[in-house]
């Protein structure tokens, strides 16, 4: 068995990569959103052209990271959803709406003072965790049946 | 034709009223989620019993509240969401994001400063709002052709 | 907001008239399988003709009620599955999986002494009840947004 | 033509081992939950922490479970269900029932005296069977057209 | 609970007269094809111009008659095919292998000297009869669990 | 039986209201994009605010639009799409294609001059006519099953 | 481009190896039933045990060939069937049925004396003809472009 | 990531050459309909048989060629579609909608000239580029996050 894992939300901590780092030997397949915050924002204009609105500049680019973004969770098993200390991150609770529409198995990843606000995103997860390693540790158990410890 | 309209987010102001109000003799059937905030957060344990921990706590009634959210946006042609100015409102976005996957219309209602936090579901819109007369307006023009003044 | 409701499994009780007492008013629509045990069991055979297998007899008589039940599971916004004391009731735990595959939202119903052989049931429900006025109390709630007491 | 197969249900005898080897030389990938016991009931909290409550421990692990469980069942072709003598084993017809509405080829394997109780899960099937062995057979002709011997 | 059923099949026997005549009083809505043999033979040309082809005169008629059967065959939870004593009735079969991917209920209807080479539409099937009656007592059980006699 | 229809493509004759008028007395709804030119251009900016860019302004009018476009498809049994003598009408070849992908019955009504340039449709179409009258023959065929004269 | 192709339908002549045969060098992956007759007719008995009713015999067989028939069809890109001159072969259109159901690209393969009762069948497809050979030429155009001579 | 991108359209210049080529060193797997416009044409009468008539030799053509065309859409990730200065290219514009019916990630390719007539496409579009160069960049900001200069 091979787990396509759709790695969403939160771009300024190294998560992705402790849990990447920590599945190494699984038998993942991860897939992420650009993760460059200049180039996702900027992206649609620098290929497209100029937009002198705002609003028009970010649908460019959102626009075009939605390729990518629906490839990921439409191609993934399961959706892990990270939510950070900092920002909106509405991006990150629309993926996980969109992601369980699809019927996708969700793990949502947040500290426990976003636990009150998270809690209709939290009731559509198979899994809440606070840190990577829990993550790891599910991926491996999912593919494995081995527990930590 | 009538349109099957569910109308998300926030509820602590009265734009759901206005909308209902301002649509009076179009064929519309509204839908919206509990929001009365108190019964909304307590369902749960109000019927199926008491939680120590205020994660199950609120597990429970997201879970009671998600029968009728569910049921509100399958059943919707068009999916209103609404960001108002304080809290996280990451059950808004993330029913934006389940009634894209769900190829639902979606109209997003928000004002000029979370413009660029929301570009990802504005993205994802057939119409971005900023007041809801403009809702009914488009709710008109759907329906009849008219166009306001 | 009409709610389509199945009310799956347990047929030795009253828990169906309980909970259809109990929502009169609301505005539910109800639906259920033959509950009469042994037009149930015998239906395949007397209409399309004995069978001295019963293996065969059994076959030509739950097709013959699957007609029933999916209709039913299929037109529903909330299948309700109980869990009666007695017997195997795999055909309930079956209405279930069939139910949550199609994305239906699940109510199961059940004493506490199941709770462990049931987890994987109820780990794919929206909520869990021990008594047939919970169920009604929830139907209220989604419908209305009212709380009991 | 190669087939994914998950072998669902009873975990107490070594069914799934016979078939596996029985089916050596044919082009079959098998999925099987976790079959180790006593992990499988406390994974969830292994990982996410414990729960006082016995209800919340086995609501986490059976989710964590349903990531592989899901998986297994939307990727096979075919879903083999085995019913053993103890148990309740509402987990198997559950997972029957999810691969009935998805419309997976079902195989249930029981033995003669759970034939009346699991009638309407062996009406959804496409073959039932007593032994493993059947199962190979089944595969064989499926996959080359031969029939033992 | 109102089945809508689907009547296709054979046209040159009152088979359908029978079935509506015996379901009355139940909540039943029927469809059927065009049975009026010349007209369906010729819509197609009478309407879009004539064809010096026979294959395209066909081709014309069949499609146009296409339209009334998909809706037919798409609207119903049950799709009862009849085949007669003459013709290939290779309609019959493709509206039934139709009917079947879509998970449509369905009921064949036949004489016992079509009962080999009907194998695998039967195998489809969650009912087989030989007599129109036989139809109407499954749907007066599947409405209200009566049974004849 | 009734019959669904939306009426897409060509808005400077009038067909429609030929087709209208021809099913009187059929049981058909029908519905239609909006078919004043100047509303449908400026739909959006009338409503959302003024764009500087052609290309803005027309992209809202068009996502509006879309709103009321993809209902009248989605709810379809059958879509009529009209090609006229003048202008790209790229619309209506994309309504086509968008109905064909959901399965609709299509209708093409289009001169003897488009035959070739539309063969990829047509070829997509259970009917292909010339005149208005013949969709309206072509209602009351699949309807009633009565034919022209 | 990979096309995956069922081969449906006859099983008393050599049409399958010719088209095999015919397409080598193409990417292509063919599937087809079980085609050796006797195989495919007491392939359920064999396995599952025999049955004193020549139905049930039919019937376990026919189930268990449907594992491997739906998952042909499901499978495919392109089902090609096939009729020959002599039985009902209402297997076939049953199969072309299921096929069109699935919006698979359909290929039928006949003679010019079949057909007028083929025509719903035909009307379904999107080509049809005579020879294995022109279905080789069809799968090397659709793939290569290049046409025959 | 592997991205499936179906470049439909205009025939007459050599922007696909110029995507592929462009696009070389990144993960995409280009499909494409048979660009030769006189085989094309003719490939429906070239194997199965001349017509006198127009329609009919174009109907064979155009749907044999559907093999091909919906193979390449349903398979895609993204479908490129170019409109050319030149013919009405109204197949673009139903390849256009299947694609988006189906949820595909739509990129539309136009000079600034058919902006108006296209608005209803790109609206319905995740991305509008005039150039062969820009959709290169785009699937290189989609693999790999890297923009231009």
């Amino acid at each position: 068995m091979t787990l396509n894992v759709y790695l969403s939300g939160e771009i300024h901590t190294d998560w992705r990569e402790q849990i990447i780092a920590g599945a190494e030997g699984l038998d993942v397949r991860f897939n992420s959103p650009v993760t460059d915050h200049a180039a996702s924002d900027d992206c649609g204009v620098a290929i497209m052209g100029a937009e002198p609105s705002k609003f028009w500049h970010d649908n460019k680019g959102a626009k075009l990271n939605a390729i990518r973004t629906r490839k990921g969770i439409e191609d993934a098993d399961v959706v892990v959803v990270r939510f950070g200390e900092k920002y909106k991150q509405w991006n990150a609770a629309f993926d996980a709406g969109y992601a369980a529409a699809l019927g996708k198995s969700l793990i949502v990843l947040h500290g426990a003072d976003h636990q009150h606000a998270l809690k209709e995103v939290d009731a559509a997860a198979l899994a809440v965790a606070e840190e990577p390693v829990q993550v790891v540790q599910m991926l491996r158990y999912v593919l494995t049946g081995g527990l930590p410890g």
